[in-house]
C-alpha cells in the first residue's frame, strides 16, 4: 500500500493541468465520464502491496504482472515507469552527470517517495522526417529542445508523442528518445516537471473511446489507457528539475538505459494479457466443445508455449541481473529477447485464438441484444455451444474485446511498438550478445583456435 | 449494370421483413441510420457493369475485385454469393437431384436473373455442441431442420449463423453446412424464400456499429457490413421452392461445391483488401520517411509477395477450370490454396503494416481535435514526418482503420472464418490434391515402379 | 575423473560382444577403423571431470553441455543415458514397483557406480506398423517380448531401433517404448544386460562412414557416435537384472519417465551445436566481409535469439525442478518446452547459417586440392575474403560438416527424432501445462469467476 | 533430339581440356569413374525431344521440368543455361551495344544451334571481400578483368566460382556478376571460350564424391553435377568472341537480365525436386502406416501446398511474359516470387519429410548389410512398417539421400545460392513490383487521390 490512499491520489489531479480530449479543454480529469475510468484504472495504484522498489527484480517482474492482472490485462504503471526512468538517470548520471545533477536528481526521487507521487515519462520526439537527424529537420522544434538558458532555469519547446497516463499523473519525467552528436548540444537534457506546469499541454488520445455495451467489451469498458500528445509551449524548468542538458554525450545512453529498464517492465505487464489469450483460447475450445480436435489441442499448445517462453525468459533476465550504481538491471539480452519473442508472435497469437474461438466475434449479438426480453430466449437458444449461451458468450466477449475490436488493436499495436519496435530490440540483442562463447568454439572446431577471432559481430 | 437501378433496388426493401438492431425491430431498413450504410454500400453492385455469369472465371474473379475496390475493400456479394449457392445446386443436382428439383431451381435462377434480385446464402448452422452431429445435439433446432411435411411444402425450424446482408437483400437460399449420414434426413435441404416470409427473423449484428469520425475511420464510417442470426420459426417454404430435402446424400455434396465456388469469390474480393494493405505500408513508408531502411524494404518486399502470390493463384484458380453440367468451376485444389495462402498470412499482414506505420496508429489524435481551430495548428505542426501532417494523418488513419480498429479485427476474423476455416481448406486441399505424379517420381526414384503406389494420401 | 581411465575402459570393450558394421562381424571394436573412433570418442567420458550425479540439474546440464563441447558438437552420453534410465525406473518403481524390483535395480545401480560402467539404452522398438499396437502386428516380434518365463529368468526376443552407442558401452538397459494396456502384458518388462550376452546382436549404422579429407571434414572425421539395430534373439535374462515385467501398468510411465530426464539431457548436449552454429555464422560473415549488412545483422541476431532461448529454457527447467523418490527431475512443461523450441527452428538455423556462408560450401575445392603444391596456390589467391583463404576456407568447412554434409543431415535428422518427436514433445507440453492460472484468468475477466473451469485442456 | 548424339557429344569431350579433380589433373573425362557419371548425366540433353528454343517459355518450362525429371531431380542444363546468356546479351546489346557485338553474338549462336554445342556459363566472380567493390579489392584478380588488349583480341585474368557443368561442355560463356561503375572498365566485358582454351584451368568440386553402395543413395551414386573454380591464367580471347568490353555501363544489365531468364529456368528444374519430396513424403507416410494421423495429413497438405505454389507461380511467370528483341521474357516479379518461395521454405520442406520418414535415415543399415545374406534376413524380419522391408527402406534410402546425405545437403545448399541469393530475389521483387495499383488504391482510400503518390518503393 502506497502512503496516499486512492482518493487522495484522485484529488491530487484536479490542478491546473491543461489537457485536451476530443476536441475540448478537460478541467476536472477525476470527473470526465472517460478520464476518470483512466483516473480509477491508474488508481489500482495505491490499493496494491507495498512499494517494490527495494526488492530485487524478480520480485518487482512479479508485482507488476500482479497489478496488471489487477487491471485486466491492461497496465497500470505510474509508479514503474517512473522508476525505470529515475533508475536510468542514476546509473548514466553516476557515469559521466555532474555531481549537481546526480543531487538534483536524488532530491526529486526522495520527494517522489515521500509524497508517494504518480510519474509519467514523455520520451517519443514527435520526430518529423525520420530519415532525418534532430538538427537536419525542417522544424527544429520537432524535437524537444532547450530554446533559452536563463539563470534560473531552461526554456523548453518541442512535443513528445505516446506520453502514456500524462492526464492522471503527478509529474512528468522527459527524456531524449535516441543518441545525439555533436551540434545536438540543444536536443540533448533530461528534467522533470510538474504535470500542471504553464505551457505544458497534454493533447489526448480517445482511440479507446466509448462507454457503450460492457456486455460486448467486458475489459474495455471498465479499464481505459490514455496517451497524450505532450506539447512544451516554451516550457520553463527550474534547474533543479533539471539533471543534465547541453551533453549529446549522456543522451544516447539515458535513452538505452531507460529502455533497458522500460522492457523488463513492459515484458513483466505483458504476462496477464498472454494469460488471458491462452486461457480465452482453452475456455473457447472447450465452450464451442472442439477441445479434443488435433489441430485444437496443437495450437493451444502452441498458445501455451508461446505464453510460457516470454514469461521464462523475463525470469531468467530478473535471475542475470548485473548491479550498477547500487542498482539491480535486467540482463540486457534476455531482456530484449524476451520483448522480441513476445512482439514478433503475438499477432499470431491472436490469429491462434480467434480460429478456436469462431465467427461469432465479429457477428455475435449486441449487449441491447441480449439485454431485450423479447430476443433474449432466442439468443439462449441458438447461441449455445458445449456451454449454455451465457457463459459462452462471456468467453466470445472477452475474446472479441481482447483480440477483434480496438482494444485488440490497441494492444497489437503497442505489442509491436511500446517501448521500442522490433528492429530496436534486435539491435540491443546483437549489441549486447557475448559472441565470445559462441566464436570461440566456432574457431576451436575450426582448427582455428590460435587466430584472434576479431571484433564483435 | 443491372436491370433495376440502385433505387429501384432500395425500395424493393421495404417491405414486411423482420429485422431486429441492437434490441429493437427496424421496418425500414434503407432509412435506418446505420442499416442504410450497409443497404447504400451494397447498392453499388446495382451500378457496376453488366451481369458475369455468362463470362468466364478470370472475368468474374476481375468484376468481383473491381466492385471491391469500389466497396473500398469491404464486398460486395449480393448477387456472386447467390450464384455461387445457385450454381453449386445445378451441379448437384445434375449428378443426383430429382428432375423435379431440378426444375424447380431452373425456375429460380431464371426469376433472380429476370427480375434483377439480390440473395444472400444462409449456410453456417449455429451448430451447437461442435463434437456433436446434428441428431446428437440435446436441442435438435441447432441445425436448421424440416419439422413437418405438408402438401404444400414443408416447415422448417432453426437458425443459421453469420449470414451475410440477409436485412438487404430480396431472397435468401439455404443450404446445409455440412455432411449427413443416414438418420439425418430431416437437416438435409436446400430451398429458397423470400426475406419477407413469415417466421424469418434476421437478428443483426451491430458489430461494426459507429458512424462517428470519418477522419479517424475512412473506410468504416462510409461502408458497412452486416451478418445475422437468422431465425426460422417454423417457416413454411413451399415446394416450388424445395431444391431438395430428406437427401442426407447430396448434403455433403451441396456444401463442398458451393464453398469450391463461393472461396473462388472471397479470394477474388480479398484482393483489393491486400492491396489496400500493401499500398497503405508503402505510403506509410514514405510518409514517414523510413522508405529507404533496409527492414522497411524488407518488409514491403514481403507484404508485395504475399498479396501477389494469392492474386496469382486465384488467376490459375480460374485458369485450371473444369465444367459440369454447362458450368464452369474454379480448380478446387488450387482454389483452396489461394484461400489458405490469404487466411494463414493475413494477420503477419496486419502486423507488417502496423509495424510501418508506428504508435500513432493507435496513440493519434481524434477528429474532434483535428477539426479543432486551436488544436489544428498544434497537430500541423508537431505530426509531420516526411510528408505533411494532413496527408500523413489521412494514411495513417486508413490504416487504423484497416488494421487496429472494429474494422481491421472483422476482417482479421474474416480471414479466418469466412468461407470455410483454416482446416477446411487445407482438407480440401489434401482431397483435391493429385499426388499421382509426386508419388509416381518419388517411386520410380526409389526404384519402385512396378509397385502399385497405393490409393490417395 | 571415472574410477577407470579411457583405457581401461577401451579394454573392457574387447570381449564376446557381437557386433556387425558394412555387412561384416567385428571382433574388437576398439581396433576397427572406424568403431575405434566411436570408442575413442564416447571414451572422453573418462577423462572428464568427476561423476555428476549426486550434484544438482542445473550442474549436470553444465557438465553435459561441456562434455559435448569436447566432443566437437557430437554427445559423449555414455554415462547420462544410463543415469537417465536408472532415475527412472527409481521413481517408477517408487510409486508401484515391487520391493525386489527396487532392491535389484538399487544392486545394479551401485554396482554400475563401484565399476564405473558405461551404459546404453535401448528404448525404440522397431514397431512395423505405426497404426497398429503391439499385439495387433502380424509378427508379434515387433516389440520387443518375453517368449518364456522361467525359473532362473526371462527369455526375450525382439528388436530396439537407434539404440546409441551400444557397442562401445559395457551394459545395456532395456525400457520400454510407449505405454501398454491389458493384453500387453508379455511387451511390459524392463531390465538390463552385458553387451556380450549371448543372443544380443547389434547392427551398426554406417551412416558416418568415411575418414578421408579431415580438411573439409573437420569434425566428422574425428568424432563418431553410432547407432545400432539392437536383436534379441532369444536372449536369457536372470532375474537379477529384471526390474519388472508382466505389468503393463508400468510401462507407459517408465517410458515417459525416462524421456522427462532424456529431454533434458537432450537440450544440453544441444547447445554446443547450437553455439557453434551461432558462432560459425559470426565468423563466416566476418570472413566474408558482409557483417555489417543489414540482412546480415538481422539473420545472427535470430539465430542467437533462438540458441539463446532454448539455453534459457532449459536451465529454467533445471531450476524449476521437482523431486519424487529422493531424485530431482527436470520441470517436464520447460523441459519439453526447451526441445520442441530446439527442434521446430533448427532447419531454420541450417538455412541461415548456409545463407551466410555462400555457395562455396558444396562447391569448394577438396582437401586433395589444398594439398597439392600446385593447386594451393591457385586456391590462396581466389579463395581469400575478407580473412586469407585458409582462414576463410577453415571456417567454410567447419559450416559445410556441419550443416551440407552426412554430419549435418545426422544432427538433422537428430534433431527432429531423437529423444522423441516434435509431436510428442508438444503432447507433454500441453498434459503438463497447469492451465489454472491462465483458465482462471480468462474466467474472472469474462466475469465467470464463480463458474467452474473445468477439467484441463 | 539435338543434332548430335550422346554418344558424339561425349567425344567430342575428349580435346586438351584443363581440368582437375581431388588433386590431380584429369585427362579423359569420360573416362573419369566420377566425371563420366557427370558427363553422362548432362549427355540426357542429348536424347531428349527438340530444342525447345523456339518455343514459348510454358513449354521451355515443361521441357526443362521433363528433362531434370529424367535427371532423378538433379538439373542438366548444359543447353537452357546458354541460352539463358545468349538470350540475355542478345537483349541487352539491342539496347546499348555495338553492332559489331551484336553480329559476333549472332554467329556464335548460329554455331552453338548449328553444332549443337553444350555451354557452361561462368558468371559469379570469386568476390575477395564482398564489402569491396572489383577495384577496390587488395587484388585485382579477385574479379575478372582485362589484363591486356591487343590487336586481335583480349587477355583476361582472375576466376570465378560455381560454374556449373564446366568440364563437361564445349564452350564457356563470361558475363559479369554485378552492376559496375566508371572505373570499373576493365571488369566490364563478356565473351565466349571453348573450355580447350589455353590458360584455362577448372578446378572441380569433389563435394558429390563416391559411387559407393547405390541401395543406400538411390540419386547421388547415379546422377552427379559438378561444379568448377574457373581461373583464366592470362587468356587469350580473339575479337570475334568478345561481345562487349570497356563498358561498365552494360555489364549491371547484363547480369540483372541473365538471371531474369536464369531465374526462370531455375524453378523450372526445382519442381520435379520439389514433386520428389512430396511423393516421398506421402510414401513415407504409407510405409510406415501413418497416413491417416491428423498431424501427418497437416504436413501432407504443407507439403503439397509448397510445391503447387512454387509450380503455379513459375506457370504464371511465362504467361505473362513480355518480349524484347524478338524475344519472349519472363515477367519478372513473377518469376522472383516462384524463386524466393521456393527457396525461403526449401529447408522447411526437408524437415518435414524427415519427420515423416523417421529416425532410420540416419540410423539405418548399410548396402553391404543388406546384401548379406545373413544380415538380410534380420532386416527383413524388423526393418517392415505398413510396408515389407525391401519397399520401405528403398523409400527411407530415397529421403536419406534426398535430405539427409551430401547431395541433401548440396540441394539445400542451392536452393539458398544458386541463380541468386534470398537477398537477390527480393531485391529484384522491390525492384520490378507495380506499387501504381497498390498505393493508388490505398492514396484513394485515404481521400488523397489528387496526391502525387511519388516514385516508387
Amino acid at each position: 500500500m502506497g502512503l496516499r490512499t486512492a482518493d487522495q491520489f484522485l484529488a491530487g489531479l484536479r490542478d491546473s493541468r491543461e489537457v485536451y480530449y476530443r476536441g475540448e479543454r478537460i478541467t476536472q480529469v477525476p470527473d470526465h465520464p472517460e478520464l476518470g475510468v483512466v483516473a480509477r484504472h491508474v488508481a489500482i495504484d495505491f490499493e496494491l502491496a507495498e512499494d517494490p522498489r527495494f526488492r530485487d527484480l524478480a520480485s518487482r517482474s512479479k508485482l507488476i504482472e500482479a497489478a496488471t492482472g489487477e487491471g485486466a490485462t491492461l497496465v497500470i504503471l505510474i509508479k514503474e515507469i517512473g522508476t525505470d526512468a529515475l533508475f536510468a538517470l542514476k546509473r548514466v548520471l553516476s557515469r559521466g552527470g555532474t555531481a549537481e545533477g546526480s543531487a538534483r536528481l536524488e532530491a526529486f526521487y526522495q520527494r517522489c517517495r515521500r509524497e508517494d507521487l504518480a510519474l509519467a515519462v514523455a520520451q517519443t520526439d514527435v520526430k518529423g522526417d525520420r530519415s532525418k537527424r534532430p538538427s537536419e529537420q525542417e522544424d527544429p522544434d520537432l524535437y524537444v529542445r532547450v530554446v533559452e538558458e536563463r539563470s534560473d532555469g531552461i526554456v523548453v519547446r518541442g512535443a513528445k508523442a505516446h506520453t502514456s497516463y500524462a492526464p492522471c499523473v503527478d509529474e512528468l519525467i522527459v527524456l531524449p528518445s535516441r543518441s545525439m552528436a555533436p551540434g545536438d548540444e540543444a536536443w540533448s537534457m533530461a528534467f522533470a516537471i510538474p504535470i500542471a506546469t504553464p505551457g505544458l499541454r497534454l493533447y489526448a488520445s480517445d482511440f479507446l473511446h466509448g462507454l457503450e455495451d460492457p456486455w460486448a467489451r467486458p475489459i474495455s469498458t471498465a479499464h481505459k489507457m490514455v496517451e497524450t500528445l505532450t506539447v512544451f509551449d516554451d516550457v520553463f524548468v527550474p534547474w533543479e528539475r533539471v539533471f543534465f542538458h547541453n551533453r549529446p554525450d549522456l543522451a544516447g545512453a539515458t535513452a538505452l538505459t531507460f529502455v533497458e529498464f522500460h522492457r523488463f517492465t513492459a515484458v513483466s505487464y505483458k504476462l496477464p494479457l498472454l494469460d488471458a489469450l491462452v486461457g480465452a483460447g482453452i475456455a473457447a475450445a472447450r465452450a464451442n466443445g472442439i477441445e479434443r480436435a488435433g489441430h485444437v489441442r496443437d495450437k493451444l499448445t502452441w498458445l501455451a508455449g508461446y505464453a510460457e517462453t516470454v514469461r521464462g525468459l523475463i525470469e531468467l533476465a530478473a535471475q542475470r541481473c548485473g548491479f550498477e550504481a547500487g542498482i539491480a538491471y535486467p540482463d540486457v539480452f534476455t531482456t530484449n529477447l524476451a520483448k522480441w519473442t513476445f512482439a514478433r508472435d503475438f499477432h499470431h497469437a491472436l490469429d491462434v485464438v480467434q480460429d478456436l474461438a469462431g465467427g461469432l466475434l465479429v457477428t455475435g449479438p449486441s449487449g441491447m441484444d441480449w439485454n431485450s426480453a423479447e430476443i433474449r430466449p432466442v439468443l439462449d437458444k441458438y447461441l449455445r455451444g458445449a456451454w449454455p449461451a451465457d457463459r459462452r458468450m462471456a468467453v466470445l466477449n472477452l475474446i472479441s474485446d481482447l483480440t477483434a475490436r480496438a482494444y485488440g488493436g490497441y494492444q497489437a499495436v503497442l505489442a509491436i511498438h511500446a517501448e521500442g519496435s522490433l528492429e530496436a530490440e534486435k539491435l540491443a540483442m546483437l549489441r549486447a550478445y557475448d559472441s565470445e562463447r559462441a566464436v570461440g568454439l566456432a574457431m576451436r572446431l575450426a582448427g582455428l583456435q590460435d587466430v584472434l577471432a576479431g571484433a564483435k559481430a
